[in-house]
């Protein structure tokens, strides 16, 4: 623990030790102080940094500061995106090197002057990149360790009890039986014990076993202690106070990350290996993970998002049983089917009316025989079984986790932990900002002086809301018209069908759903990259304050456009496509001479449970398969054909850790990855009435992402500062909006897209003998050919090789012989109401439900209560003793009782004698 | 600052000194010691005493634990609420008073031990009754507030900046303003300033302004410390661990409670006074309260009551004013209204089928003109839009109060204190339930001993739980019961009037209606008064282990039964009474041969209307009035007249401050305060449709109500020990509940108590010219007065002077000359869906608007985020000088670094010489 001075200019070079150190990992040179944190910067030939000497003015300095800004893709604050190489490049043609390393000189000096100790690294086989290590002593750590209030275990344990006898047995045998699905990863805890936890402090420094001190902070911790520390610092040059964010933003520095801990394939065994192989590869699918050790390495906030992600994954299960089982009671009651057994007779020798006009010619109903049967696996009884279920298991699965998070919150050593302070933690202003804010600053000074402290008013704001709204509502537009597009594709080429000779036109009828929906499919995915990026800019356009503030607009836009792009099809053909047509003689047109598309004779839940399909697959195979697997490898084989793998190996035994993190990917939040589950969780329960397939389809896609993901945090990402969070947040929310809508998506489904309520009230109302013989008929109108506008007979009216009559449609409307023939009957309006007081009950009922299982699990599970309340009153114990035998010693030593008052001034330590008596008694 | 040895016999009498000491107030005989909390104890004269001898046994012991617990009605767990004198000549007989006093002397050396100063007082005007005062000292006041980490005003203070100028600006003018209504109680802060606050350590003390520690930690404080070591201290004796809970219950203390600061009417001048002066006082009604002053002297808690009461008060004004403009607006438009314009011309000479069999006979439409034009002050477009605003009310107040808990939790310093701390108070086991345990643990140990823990289950309180829901559903179908025989009463009174005379029919009717909804009023209170009773007796039953387990399971049960009580009569006039009525020649039968009840022909929302009227008004009047002032009035009266008023003023002034709060009543929760504006709330929420005055009735009574609750808390009560808390907890759950059933309640009175759908529906679908008019022709419906079964037709059917061949009646059915006679119509579905479809759209669209208005307000107040964030950046500081201040210390006496290196054990004070300089730098 040695004081290192400060040497700006008497630089240690890498070079200067033997390059096939022993130590390769994140060390300085000395082997022993550990490398906690990473600042990347560009280095010139002292040649070419002298070619500009003049000192730029203010404006000037504004203005390369934005233009620096606006070439950013600026995705994490403190880890830059773009190639540093590339952009190092770029700058060094007009921007004044000496000035930046004017600036680096005096960061680092005030680092020092807080204590860091630092080494640089410039000659080093990354060209153009200087690395500069920081190390953080025991004395600081120890100090902002108590500053930030850390948690740290204690040396006294207690016994963690698990509920009653019986309970625990169970528990046990459940543990044994899931032996083979935990991950190999030894706990450095004792089972059934637990560190009493306190918050860090010099003065308490008996209680907690300091042994070992290289061990008592971990990496994780150590590294944001330091990123703490950095975030502290300022840099007061030009006036204008820089703290880590805006150097990074200016380009001052290149990149800022903690170093990972080792190599995943090399010969030191580390807690980054360990993940590797236990975690981040696909032949663990079937196993838990590691959250324990995921938190160890990746901080609170990534263990958080890897719980959430398995019980998720894990709820699905029943799901897609359940989803499975209703699926199969579909297939297996089609044939006892009646609806579908009347249409397919070929006795029941129903005509109904043409699909359109002129082309079209009447036609037999029993040629929507397949259609029927199809359209029966997915509108049934058990399908609206399913989507209750469904609805309770999305509160299932929030109670669940709910329950999860404050079972980690114990186990992390959260529960102390206040929201207030996770929240401080986003609350520094960004570097955008903070640039605006200068500009406008320096607009006022020129006008007239204030004392004020200048703030980003709304009028200031405004051009940028107002290209928000723009840009929103045009694209919202865009993605209604690409729906209303298909749709259109959809009508003409149908139309041209009817044309055409009617030989193979179901072929040709599939062949055209299908292309619309690969359309459909092909259409979002290409939409949502464009959203996505769209999203950003604007977030940017706006000038967020903090990364807060920046996170929740980013997602708020984001999830918007995204979620309209997703289910804009899947809404119409829920809800509006069938609705609109009119009827025989009178049907409505759009763009001219195309009719509204109508559904199939069974309904639309047919084609709503293929676009559903279609969609999600589409969207888990391309995004996954093809963005996330595919396009890494693509890239990694044209390096690879570049670079010997020989040569490459060598590399990777020379380059020191800090180089070797250099070449991977800067961490890009978690939001994306939250997104795309949200997107799928919405997938799976709000249209869940017509596809009970969606949580299998989920689960198989969850199983994969989840080894994915898992991969790139430990392969391809730089290691991210250790974030702490008690809860996923803003996520929450979203999940809990999404399953209330979806109550409500699907009563709407259940109650106008299936044809659940005509035959219920057919059954129980209009059917002479309560079976639904005699549906089929009583769902379709009588129409008088006779009573076709002119001009929109059909063409053939003899196709079916006899004269007609009269046709049927299906809609409820009076007979031709009725005193207003063709106005919606009476039974139109009793189904009407019935099924809006469906939509009524079954949304107030799921709601309630909903509600009363909420209710009904307690947030914190019980143990865990009981537990917390146990640590609670064991550490008071322990205060309390030690109080006692402050006392004892104060009254031993000094015969007097106020061992506070104002003349005895500071407290004096215990006499060394006394001591070990107290923690003898205290119990350890 | 003496230390009190121990000294249980040679107990020093009170009145030693002189029975007119100065010092009236809270303190010990030297007059200097503050009293911080008050047992007490009966006593008896020796002889009495040493009747009985024998020890008794364990089961005996038990026997008279639980002898003394079912006797005591134990509302609040450390106050019983019975008269001590009378419990104390209860148990005298059998109680044995050596044992007690053993167990007294040994909880008092523990609290000796414990640190706490003690003085007793035996020989006062309170016959039979000894008091306990505890003193704490500093030095245990220090620690205490250590281990609780009290947060304490350092002495460092900050400006409070409140957003910008003109904010300000208008913050400040609309402060000058209102400067009538604000409370005369001067802040010991400066306006503008706040003091930091940190956890209080004794390391730490020289943050803190300790110059006066008598005024350091006000009366409050001091007791909730001594409360909390009361709770943490054990008198181990019988083997039984008993804390001061177990000791109150079981009658070896009788009371616990903190002392008052001073008199209200008396020469010096104290916070209570202060209180009684400007906040419990009628005269001062329309000033705001002074929420702190209250916090200040009851503590969080209570304070948090009075702050929610105020802002619920404050809140219903809008709410009134909105009320009386839209009772207005239906007062002015009455005459112009089309519908009871058509019922009350007499040319429409529209001839009604008779409302009951035989006796009645038909009548004309004209006569019900009076209802209908009273209906309409109730039923028009304003109450659809007053409905909505209320919604809106609702979450708007939540959001308020959200925003103003988050302001009074900053002030109050509660920013840090965690939910969890928070439960942890409330956590210690019941003594109820301790005695439970130990009686199955002595059970078990005479079967089979076992090592673990003894604790109730299922089985356990499995015949509780049985009596529970068969009591809870008793007292509900009990409710119903009553609500019914009201139902019959009407019914029944109505059939006599029908054979009577015709002559001044509308008089009785109106007395019918009256004399009802009183009788209804008197049996909702009466039944609230033995709910809440059984409600306690039930919860006792269940032996709920914690005081929050046993709270919430109380609240959850009256919470319930008030409701189902007070809303049952209400819920079947809005939606049952007049639905199921049947037809002419076809009427529905009850209990034999009466009829169901019919509204009157505008509807029934005139008659929900009174019913709530009467409910609300009877309620208050006769809870508020009668009970809450009256009776106590009485009770003085009666207590005056025995005692001379003479006597009474000398009393007053010679009693020391302990005796004169023993006459005070026990303080009892606040969970009947609340409840009892849950009530109201739901009132003024749920049927707000119907009865738009219901906000301005609630202001009225609220305007009282506080006032009247502040005299209690002031003047009536013991003083509760101060409870911290940062929300009003479960009853925040409740308003949110109710606000969510209010707005599906609305919506279906709306849509199917009202016209309004039917008017809507007529208006833009059937009416010819666009208008109301002939509305009230096409809600009648035609019957052939041939069709009558037989033995239902009028008496007399010539009343009205000639023959009628056909007769209306309001309802959609099918006329006698259609196909399906007398068959619901298509008018009648139409009409149906759309009050459905109105239905969904409302309460989705109130919900989605209530979700947006939620989330549109942030919950915490910008500025308030600021300070917290402000404080925060503050504290950073001002201990970062201090390491610097310390580190540089360091530096100069050892010239090393490593303060914390393991050689240096614990810390050493810094310098005597350097202390000052940092404080300097600190910025004091």
């Amino acid at each position: 623990m040695l004081y290192v001075p400060f040497e700006p200019m008497k630089k240690i070079h890498a070079d200067e030790g033997s390059p096939l150190h022993p130590k390769l990992g994140p060390y300085f040179r000395d082997g022993h102080r550990r490398v906690d944190y990473i600042l990347e910067y560009s280095i010139q030939k002292p040649n070419s940094a002298r070619r500009h000497s003049t000192i730029f003015g203010n404006d000037n300095f504004l203005r390369r500061l934005r233009r620096s800004l606006s070439t950013r893709n600026s995705k994490a604050p403190l880890q830059p995106k773009e190639d540093p190489e590339f952009a190092a490049q770029e700058h060094r043609a007009d921007y004044h090197e000496d000035d930046k390393s004017n600036k680096r000189k005096e960061f680092e000096e005030n680092l020092q002057e807080a204590g860091l100790e630092l080494e640089w690294d410039e000659e080093n086989h990354v060209p153009g990149v200087g690395f500069l290590k920081i190390h953080a002593p025991w004395d600081i750590l120890c100090r902002e360790a108590e500053l930030m209030k850390l948690k740290m275990p204690t040396k006294k344990t207690y016994e963690i009890k698990q509920g009653s006898n019986l309970v625990e047995k169970i528990r046990l045998f459940i543990h044994k039986a899931t032996a083979p699905l935990h991950p190999k990863v030894e706990s450095n805890q004792q089972p059934g014990l637990k560190h009493l936890s306190h918050p860090f402090s010099r003065e308490k420094e008996h209680l907690f076993d300091l042994s070992n001190k290289d061990k008592f902070f971990d990496s994780k911790t150590r590294s944001s202690i330091v990123h703490e520390v950095l975030k502290r610092t300022k840099c007061e040059r030009d006036h204008y106070s820089m703290g880590i964010t805006s150097l990074l933003a200016n380009s001052i520095y290149m990149a800022a990350y903690p170093p990972h801990d080792g190599d995943i394939n090399g010969m030191d065994r580390n807690d980054r290996r360990l993940l590797y192989e236990e975690w981040a590869s696909y032949s663990v699918f079937y196993k838990y993970q590691p959250v324990g050790l995921i938190r160890k390495y990746f901080g609170e906030k990534v263990g958080l998002y890897f719980a959430w992600l398995g019980v998720y994954t894990q709820m699905l299960i029943p799901a897609s049983i359940v989803g499975v089982i209703v699926f199969l009671y579909g297939c297996a009651t089609v044939d006892s089917n009646i609806p579908s057994m009347e249409i397919c007779d070929p006795r029941n020798d129903i005509i109904m009316c043409p699909l359109c006009d002129r082309a079209c010619s009447y036609w037999k109903l029993v040629t929507a025989c397949g259609t029927a049967r199809a359209s029966h696996l997915f509108d049934n009884e058990a399908t609206v079984f399913f989507s209750i279920f469904m609805a309770l298991w999305a509160v299932l699965f929030m109670e669940h986790w709910k329950r999860r998070q404050m079972r980690l919150n114990y186990t992390w050593d959260l529960t102390g932990f206040g929201e207030e302070e996770e929240e401080d933690h986003k609350d520094h202003n960004r570097a955008e900002y903070e640039i605006r804010v200068m500009e406008k600053t320096m607009r006022q000074d020129q006008s007239a002086p204030k004392e004020e402290k200048v703030k980003l008013t709304c009028i200031d704001r405004m051009p940028a809301y107002m290209t928000v709204v723009a840009m929103m509502a045009f694209m919202i537009t865009l993605s209604f018209t690409m729906a209303f597009g298909v749709i259109l594709y959809r009508i003409s080429i149908k139309a041209a069908l009817h044309m055409a000779s009617a030989a193979g036109q179901s072929n040709i009828r599939a062949t055209v759903k299908g292309t619309a929906a690969v359309i459909n499919v092909v259409i979002i995915i290409i939409l949502d990259e464009i959203y996505a990026k769209v999203a950003r800019w604007l977030t940017i356009l706006e000038v967020p304050k903090t990364d807060k503030s920046f996170d929740n607009r980013l997602i708020f836009k984001t999830f918007i456009l995204k979620f309209v792009n997703a289910f804009t099809p899947i809404v119409y053909l829920a809800f509006f496509r069938g609705r609109l047509v009119g009827r025989p003689g009178k049907y409505l047109y759009v763009v001219g001479s195309y009719r509204m598309e109508e559904c199939a004779h069974a309904g639309c839940l047919m084609e709503l449970c293929i676009q559903l399909c279609i969609t999600m697959l589409g969207k888990q195979f391309i995004q996954n398969n093809l963005f996330e697997i595919g396009i890494p490898k693509l890239k990694k084989m044209l390096q690879k054909r570049k670079m010997d793998p020989q040569e490459e190996e060598k590399q990777n035994k020379i380059l020191p850790r800090h180089q070797k993190d250099h070449l991977l990917l800067p961490f890009a939040g978690l939001n994306p990855e939250y997104m795309e589950m949200i997107i799928q969780f919405g997938m799976v329960t709000l249209f869940v009435a017509s596809f009970p397939l969606a949580p299998l389809f989920a689960l198989l896609n969850n199983i994969i992402e989840i080894r994915l993901d898992a991969k790139k945090f430990v392969k391809e990402l730089r290691r991210p500062v250790a974030a702490k969070a008690k809860n996923i947040g803003i996520w929450y929310n979203l999940l809990r909006g999404l399953s209330k809508v979806a109550v409500i998506v699907n009563a709407f489904v259940i109650a106008f897209t299936s044809d659940f309520i005509p035959r219920l009230v057919y059954q129980y109302t209009y059917s002479p003998d309560g079976t639904l013989h005699g549906f089929v008929n009583h769902t379709l109108s009588v129409f008088n050919v006779r009573d076709f506008e002119p001009n929109t007979q059909p063409i053939y009216p003899n196709h079916l090789g006899y004269n007609v009559e009269t046709c049927r449609y299906k809609d409820y409307r009076e007979p031709p012989w009725s005193s207003t023939p063709y106005e919606l009957s009476k039974e139109f309006w009793s189904i009407l109401a019935v099924r809006l007081a469906f939509v009524i009950v079954f949304q107030n009922v799921v709601m309630l439900m909903s509600d009363f299982v909420d209710w009904l699990i307690p947030d914190i599970p019980k143990d865990i209560t009981l537990q917390i309340h146990k640590e609670k009153i064991h550490m008071m114990e322990l205060f309390m003793k030690e109080e006692q035998g402050k006392r004892r010693a104060a009254r031993d030593s000094r015969g007097l009782y106020n061992c506070n008052s104002p003349t005895s001034d500071g407290q004096s330590p215990p006499q060394p004698r006394s001591r070990p008596n107290t923690h003898a008694r205290v119990g350890w």
